[in-house]
């Protein structure tokens, strides 16, 4: 440990205070007892380049304790990180300036109160809702070892990064922290490293109080190689730890540090240390404790910054360039493989990919939309291949396996599989599945909709992140049937709606379900919820009704009345998606029957809807014809907004029930006579 | 093993198997595989008296793997558990019947696809939802400790219950069940077994795929014992281990039992023995290997009920005869403890409980509604002391701990306490609390309504099963300020209303907070969420504006414009909950100094609200004041059912910043500036 090491280390610690202290708000508690560790992770090992933050090589940093993102923040300047905008060219600028250091948690500082991905430079993942990070990681790490069974050739290893996170006892106590990691003991990540910050403290106290488990000997179970550092500030141990993950070649690494929240503070080991600033007294006497000039604000000593310039600077710099050649002679050898990477690395499909796109025939007894998507899936898979997923322990039920020659398996040493197995690890499947679309592959997951629940806090982040995670959901509603109201869900479509960013897709056919993908494929910043049926469902005569390409408006004029001389609207309009679709075309053609004139509009996709010009929507939804009736196997939540108060909305207000679909349908009133009826209704009340 | 023990071992199998073939559809493996381990433990262990399922000192059964329900219909029907109605009162007719089994998950049968409580008598808790189970059954072993601590006397150990549950693999692949287990083992919570059903199959196929930690050892690093049951066929291994568990006493066991799913039939340990019936044939089949006649369906021997009756039956009722004798005599001892624990089983409260409620004198200052609540909440577990509860690793902000004399922490040995410690696990922190309600405490747990995400799968539980949970969400909007829009919900509120049957209150002032109290501490068969302020909100006057009493209607009128002679109704209404009430306040204000007549309208809960009278929601929003503004920091998702289509929402339609709160207030809109001329377009369209 030489002089300048220390003098860093403390450093960092002082810019973290002195941050959290100018906002008076944040948390220096971590940032003072971790600076060591990630110091020597960032100055000794980490293969980053902070010239150009987006090397797809670069080894990847999660601060999963995002509350401490202090340090991140002082990293970041220190080893002068550029900024890269939005994520696919780098610009000159630094990402964090000292000023943006000074307004730390100040709105519009790229230094804010959490990491947040495409927000800061540098930042790989958001990071805050504790776990989040550590099992997002595990998914950077399938996708790097995917990347290298797709693309390295010999001579030619681009890709053999590694993955480290940085966790705090609340990581350890997140349920998604111990799915992801049993998944990573599974698939033998040993390019995974996370490294727990055990400083023993919460928010209520010591960890005495609740967690007193074996969190060691609980990763060795896990499969997990398990190394200790029994004080977090020496750097030789913490260099020894690194060098234990590096030389493990068959396991994830568990790095278990010793650590002291707060350390050098007056309130260093308590629970104060942790969410509020030390005070300018306590700033000083912890300055002075460490070193540091204690009237000194944001100091930073001269040949600080030209040390990490030396360490990772220098040697990220040496890393990425001969990447870089690298890659040309790659180019040269493997110029298919290589224009894939590249359109990898910006987001972009195979030109022509629309082409593996099927078509279906009318069909009156059709298929399940989960069957229909599920051959979607495959041709365009087939066609794309970066894409891959799996699912928590249902594929056979979702549909979602990919069956073409070669798509095999995702498993240890079979690292070209494009078929995962999450295991019944909802919130880690979908955790891991951003963490694959972090590092820009395209994967989906997928589950019953119903267990959208478990995976909700993964699912924002993913809309919060502008990633295009695909979720796949399918048993959409009381379709599900006999197996009850704990399958069936009722208000999932409603809280996915009100996601911020989230696609929620519930397309009424198989068409729609061509066209549904035909937008998520081809998505770049946005993820995508295909929400998806059990039962068949009639593939629509597109010679008698409107054509599905309609789906990339959010919402379609799919049937209408002939149109009337005088009026050219109809009375009432019936409104609907996914599998209530042909329902309500049925009670269209009984309003028909019974000389009412009635429009059906499908509506798969609510948020590009609301995109449209106003022109467009009027045209759909006619602001005169306020005779209108929703049909939806989900809660009535949110459709007012369409419906108005003129309408109806034919729903579930309840949760659903264990019985055979028909019973079902029935009993909540979804059928084509209840739905016409309550049409009539409003035509002519009474 | 004696033959009747076979017997009704294979019983069991056949009744299940017929079961799920009648209604072609179900789960029949784990019926087969785990039939003589639940035999075993119902005849042999389980002090349950089937003539009164809701004895309180009776020991728990929880299938955790829910979708084997028909295994417990079959017991249910075989042991003769009588039915209950509600919860309250044991009624005389039996709760399956053979016509019950033969219409498993058919419409209004009591066997459907999943347990569910309240529908059918015996189950203690509704599972499907893997992980759910067993992580509720650490809430029922919370709750049997603390009635120990409270309750129990020298000669009158009233509470001395375990609590069972059988889990398969998937549930032991959730992180609910990861996080549950941890906590479980710190409070050491020898009451609770937990038995594995390790058959090492699910849906995609043998466990080997996804799942090859070492539960065995992860479970002792949770601080559980473990022991093995290497035939699942064995019913003397099988009574040793639950031995060993009872012998158990400061350790929470796991019992790992290597099991076959589908045993004795054709698919005997293959993925498709889990969710389909075996087919005629494969019934047939599997009939003549157990020995039960191949074509009696639904065979029940003469002496296999009649065996039940003397194992269990007996047992059971010899036990609770005696607990009831022993009972009468506690009355006449300490007659007041008498009294309390009947007032928990009918769920009432104790007399006069709300002269308890404070009142806040009107402060433009006021508080937070995380304080008042506090405060309250204080108020109301000092009355009645079965109020108990605590927060996942959030109690200093959540602000719920309970801090009057002798509260205490619920720790090991110290079973009294009632402040738990449910550590950074917020979905197990729900399911536990649903356990404790399943015992009849009134249990609360605490988190930042951002982590509702994180639980969500459990508290909808709450809702279906119908019991009065409290879930407190504190730090409800952008509210929340620096640490930014991971931290900021924006449509969780969304999400939580369109939950059947959950009451949601977003309370505007802290009399608004007591009111909420109120009604949520009488509830007996909702759940309730608390969505509660981070930052200070003004106690309202309510000298100059209408009583908070308002809130048990759901909402109601706040502030009126001055009645005008002509017309006697406000130009436009501003609708608000929670801290965006003395918003409005202002902007009502505002506008009335430019001579619009304005009406403020609190809605601290809509589900109440929409339970109201025509007559009196009329009277509120009258149909004839279309133009309405509403305002809630939180998504605009589900407000048009209040402001129809001529009004106006300010509100979130993107995620939040990471800055100080008056920033945030101005950056997204929410001023009384912005809100009065949101107003004004209204009435005067410019």
């Amino acid at each position: 440990m030489t002089d300048l090491d220390t003098l860093s280390v403390n450093t960092i610690r002082g810019l973290c205070m002195d941050a959290v202290q100018k906002a008076n708000s944040g948390h220096p508690g971590t940032p003072m007892g971790m600076a060591p560790v990630a110091y020597t992770l960032w100055q000794r090992f980490l293969r980053f380049d902070p010239a150009d933050p987006i090397w797809p090589n670069r080894d990847r940093f999660v601060l999963s304790e995002g509350h401490a993102s202090a340090l991140l923040w002082s990293l970041l300047y220190l080893t002068g990180v550029r900024t890269v905008d939005p994520e696919y060219e780098v610009l000159g600028r630094p990402a964090v300036t000292l000023d943006d250091l000074k307004s730390f948690r100040q709105l519009d500082s790229r230094c804010p109160g959490h990491p947040e991905y495409r927000w800061t430079s540098g930042v790989e993942t958001t990071t805050g809702p504790l776990g989040q990070g550590v099992a997002t990681s595990v998914g950077m790490a399938i996708a790097g070892r995917w990347l290298a069974a797709r693309f390295n050739r010999p001579d030619f290893p681009l890709f053999d990064f590694d993955v480290y996170a940085l966790a705090g006892d609340g990581c350890m106590m997140e349920g998604v922290a111990s799915e992801a990691a049993s998944l990573a003991g599974h698939l033998r990540l040993s390019n995974l490293c996370w490294i727990y910050d055990s400083n023993r403290v919460t928010i209520e106290g010591h960890t005495d109080i609740t967690f007193t488990e074996d969190v060691a000997a609980r990763f060795l179970a896990y499969g997990w190689n398990v190394t200790t550092v029994a004080d977090a500030n020496d750097l030789d141990l913490i260099s020894r730890a690194f060098h234990t993950f590096r030389a493990e070649a068959a396991r994830p690494t568990l790095v278990l540090v010793h650590s002291h929240i707060g350390y050098g503070s007056p309130v260093e080991d308590s629970p104060k240390a942790h969410g509020a600033p030390f005070g300018p007294e306590g700033v000083r006497a912890t300055k002075r404790v460490l070193g540091i000039p204690p009237d000194a604000d944001f100091h930073v000593p001269d040949g600080v910054p030209d040390w990490f310039a030396r360490g990772i600077g220098a040697r990220g710099a040496e890393l990425r360039t001969r990447w870089e050649k690298m890659f040309d002679a790659y180019r040269g050898a493997y110029p298919d493989f290589a224009d894939e990477l590249e359109r990898i690395q910006r987001r972009e499909l195979p030109d022509g990919w629309e082409t593996a796109l099927p078509t279906f025939p009318a069909d009156p007894k059709g298929l399940a939309t989960r069957d229909s998507s599920g051959q979607v899936l495959n041709a365009v898979a087939k066609a794309v291949p970066w894409i891959l997923g799996g699912s928590a322990d249902l594929t056979p039920s979702t549909k979602t396996r990919l069956t073409f020659g070669g798509a095999g398996d995702f498993q240890p040493g079979a690292w070209s599989g494009r078929n995962l197995h999450f295991g019944v690890r909802e919130h880690a499947a979908a955790a891991v599945t951003n963490g694959m679309a972090l590092t820009k592959l395209r994967p989906y997951w997928s589950g019953f909709l119903i267990f959208s629940d478990y995976a909700k806090a993964a699912i924002r982040l993913s809309a919060l992140m502008e990633i295009p995670t695909v979720h796949i959901f399918t048993h959409d509603s009381i379709g599900v049937g006999e197996d009850g109201p704990t399958h069936q869900p009722v208000e999932q479509l409603a809280g996915l709606r009100a996601t911020p960013g989230l696609l929620v897709f519930r397309p009424a056919d198989a068409n729609e379900v061509v066209e549904t993908w035909r937008v998520v494929a081809a998505l770049r910043r946005e993820p995508a919820a295909l929400v998806l049926s059990r039962q068949p469902l009639p593939t629509l005569d597109r010679d008698r009704l409107a054509a599905a390409g309609g789906v990339a408006w959010g919402a379609y004029v799919l049937a209408d009345a002939d149109a009337d001389a005088d009026r050219g609207e109809p009375e009432v309009i019936l409104l609907a998606t996914g599998s209530e679709v042909a329902l309500a075309l049925a009670a269209h053609e009984e309003l028909t029957a019974g000389g009412i004139a009635s429009r059906v509009v499908s509506m798969p996709c609510w948020e590009l809807f609301d995109r449209q010009p106003r022109e467009y929507r009027d045209q759909v939804l006619p602001p005169a014809v306020t005779r209108r009736v929703a049909v939806e196997e989900g809660s009535t939540f949110g459709w007012d907004r369409y419906v108005g108060p003129d309408g109806a909305i034919v729903g579930m207000h309840t949760f659903g029930a264990s019985a055979p679909l028909k019973q079902l349908l029935t009993k909540f009133g979804f059928t084509p006579e209840r739905v016409a009826q309550v049409a009539r209704e409003l035509v002519a009340p009474g």
